[in-house]
């Protein structure tokens, strides 16, 4: 693929100044949060509206310029460093919620907008949006990267919380997918296409997304445990008995002690840890905590310490999203590599144990934090980067894990995606059904401008 | 696009007797269930193992001769029927479950298995097989069709219980898609885009679909309203209020007197009936029963008829799936022509009224029943096939209901799928999205010859 400079005077009279070329803004729009090297745009971009977004990929498209769709720059896997040049379309001042449609458990929303904004707006209706990345991702970055979060294992990944889609398509043409309906058996599920593209196949202005009713009971806990094995032993056995658990997060003792040093009120026992909770009604969830006790217990789960009040929930899973920066204390001045396997359950165990094997023999310190009721856990392998010893030893860690998740029927990533930084594997993974891939993205996008170089190459 | 006839030399040479040219079994794989006019096949292949399906469509794209996947044939829009000739594919001599990984909750099976043969296989485990169409459809028409059922307002449709697919394409290339792993956001979901496809992007070959642990405690019930619009809006408050309902089914009081007629052992009041299921530990169903039963004597339904019994609730769904026939009942001899539409739950008052209206102005019978719980429900408009006039007002109501679903938002199809039947809605439904759809049949089938005519032209 060939191709050509930003058309930059078309863009900036089509956007004046919010066809930016600063130092600054460029750079921050040249990296996410991964561990790839970053690369500028020639410009960043601020539409304001489909229209603006329809041609604004017109104008690229003309000048087979490339595109790549920007939310908040939270990914983890180079998705949003330009490989091949061209424009970062930044969709955050696009960010309002069109509309919340309590009697239907939808609303609509622009790209922009965050999980946290939508749950705000949510606030006096008695719903709730649950995806819940460890960033304050935007909703349009999370459908991108087909994201989950610590209640997947309830409510479901991103995938499963979209009805419908607005996408503008490579040429400008603008596309609505779905519908409000709760289904429909009409046609190709353009939707869920979409849905983990990372912005190649189009970029996304407008999402009708799921809403979930607030549980009439919550109810948080820790629970420590004397080994790994026996925290996910425990995992294991409440997923298959059907237990409908909300949140089932393995913190192991390394995260653990990272938990301490970042969060100065926690103090918790530096032993593998779950962080749970439980949804339903007031003797639903009891019910559940009883059904739960017994299996931790039998496994060797040490006291259960209770968050029930708003703030204590809230402080709890606040430490749990921030379980990355948490990690990154364990080594300062170190960079993370995130590794996102996901097996299936029955092979949890399994991956955990190999995986520590390597880690030990790596000598790196390499926390371990994951939503384990989806079989998906990551590590935080941290390195310095100014020791190519040390970044090399990294990279080899991530891939033993990666082969692992391979090995054991899983895949490379449970929720971040591919980018850059997992494209070799998707041939491993996907065998012959990758090509149908790169088929798919010639189809959408013969001149491949929109973000080249991620996910497929063609 | 111009076809060939079939390779029926090479054909035969390969499956020997299994490619069939006997009349009754061409008439066999000229029709479904639906109201469209058959046509017979070249010849109906039955092939055993993937390498045959393979083979069989290298052999047919070389003659650019149409290849139509058949199942046991029981959609309802011309799913089926060769409209380019060719020959039939019928997939039921794959009929053997590989696996049932009780441990993940998970099976695998190939597309000739039923969901009654599956749930029949899954005995002795306490796991069941959730998605269930009125017919004992196959694994593999249903997932092309992207059926659903009376327990999809739980559960989910056949679209949320497929983990992974093996798909042969048009040129015979095998591949698979997706993984036995809960999640994963590696790549473009071709699993998805193959469930709904309607054998024209490819044909499954393997399934692997999720499992459910069988509730601790299943009741049953019946519930009289003095009105549809009493026991719709039921159904809306249930649902809205976050009642997880296992199944919630509306027949109305021209179904109930089919159902009278059918099941001679049935007898229930001639009313607007919701059929009721309720999943979960003893003390969870106890809940949810008081709940559901607060809102239904609000709305003035009348007494329960419980049924606890395994063998009840057994004929109480039984007599639901026969509905259909049960329908037919009320006009011996007249022919069905189904509608299936589905809106967003708060329009479906609305649509159900402005529904009754039509219905009453063309002056036929038309019972109407339907997976409430998701906003979709069915007509079964009776005509007789030998008066013009009654097929033309029979037409034109199923065209009045597909109008008003989308004047609501909602979509023509909410589970039987598209065929030949729904094909003039779809440009209305999608607009510049079923271009798209084109474009990516173009991508994999250049040569159309899966399936041609249905769902998409090209
Ligand atoms: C501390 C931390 C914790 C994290 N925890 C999780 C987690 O628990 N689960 C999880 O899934 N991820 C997690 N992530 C990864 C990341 O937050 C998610 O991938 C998130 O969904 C990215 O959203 P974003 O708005 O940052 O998108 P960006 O990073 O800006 O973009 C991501 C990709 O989406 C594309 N894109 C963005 N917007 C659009 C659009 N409107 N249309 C089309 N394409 C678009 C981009 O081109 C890019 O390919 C974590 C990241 C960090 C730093
Ligand atoms: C009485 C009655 C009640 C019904 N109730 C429901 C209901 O509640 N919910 C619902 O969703 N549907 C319902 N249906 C419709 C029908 O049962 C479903 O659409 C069902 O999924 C079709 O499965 P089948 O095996 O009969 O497929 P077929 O009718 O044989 O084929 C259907 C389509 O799938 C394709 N196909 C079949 N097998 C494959 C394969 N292996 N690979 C690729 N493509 C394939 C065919 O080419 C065709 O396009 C009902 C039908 C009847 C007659």
């Amino acid at each position: 693929m060939t191709y050509g400079p930003a058309p930059l005077d078309a863009l900036s009279a089509l956007l004046g100044a919010r066809c930016a070329t600063g130092e600054s803004v460029l750079d921050q729009h040249g990296r996410d949060e991964g561990y790839t090297s970053p690369a500028r745009p020639e410009a960043v971009l601020f539409p304001e509206s489909t229209a603006e977004v329809s041609e604004i990929l017109r104008l690229c498209h003309a000048a087979r310029c490339p595109v790549i769709p920007f939310g908040v720059g939270s990914s983890l896997e180079g998705h949003v460093v330009p490989a091949h040049g061209g424009v970062a379309l930044d969709m955050m001042r696009m960010n309002k919620v069109l509309a919340v449609n309590d009697a239907d458990l939808d609303a609509v929303a622009q790209p922009g907008v965050t999980r946290t904004e939508l749950n705000a707006r949510l606030r006096d209706t008695g719903l709730m949006f649950t995806v819940d990345p460890g960033a304050d991702a935007s909703l349009g970055g999370m459908a991108a990267t087909r994201a989950s979060g610590t209640n997947t294992v309830r409510y479901g990944t991103i995938r499963d919380n979209i009805l419908a889609l607005e996408v503008v398509l490579a040429d400008g043409r603008v596309i609505r997918t779905g519908s409000r309906a709760r289904k429909s058996a009409t046609g190709y599920d353009l939707t869920r296409l979409m849905i983990g593209s990372e912005g190649t196949l189009g970029v996304i202005t407008e999402l009708t997304v799921k809403l979930w009713g607030i549980p009439e009971k919550i109810s948080s806990a820790v629970c420590g445990f004397p080994t790994v094995e026996a925290a996910v032993d425990t995992v294991i056995l409440a997923i298959q008995s059907g237990l409908p658990m909300a949140r089932i997060e393995l913190l192991d003792e390394v995260q653990m002690g990272g938990m301490n040093l970042y969060n100065p009120d926690m103090q918790l026992a530096e032993v593998p840890t779950l962080f749970l909770e439980f949804h339903g009604t007031e003797a639903g969830v009891a019910e559940q905590v009883e059904s739960f006790r017994e299996i931790a217990e039998e496994m060797g789960g040490s006291d259960f310490a209770w968050a029930t009040k708003m703030e204590e929930r809230n402080r709890l899973w606040k430490a749990r999203h921030d379980a990355y920066y948490a990690g990154k204390a364990l080594r300062p001045g170190a960079e993370g590599m995130v590794t996102d396997t996901c097996v299936p359950i029955s092979a949890l165990a399994e991956a955990i144990r190999r995986t520590k094997e390597r880690i030990a023999a790596s000598g790196l310190i390499a926390p371990l934090v994951g939503h384990v009721g989806d079989g998906n856990f990551h590590l935080l392998i941290l390195v310095d980067p100014a020791d190519p010893g040390d970044v090399e030893r990294g990279k080899r860690l991530a891939g033993e894990v990666n082969e692992i998740a391979l090995s054991l029927g899983g895949t490379v990533s449970g929720e971040h995606g591919v980018g850059t930084g997992k494209l070799r594997y998707l041939e491993a993974e996907h065998g012959a059904a990758y090509a149908v891939m790169a088929e798919l993205k010639q189809a959408l996008d013969p001149r491949g401008i929109l973000n080249p170089g991620k996910l497929v190459t063609v």
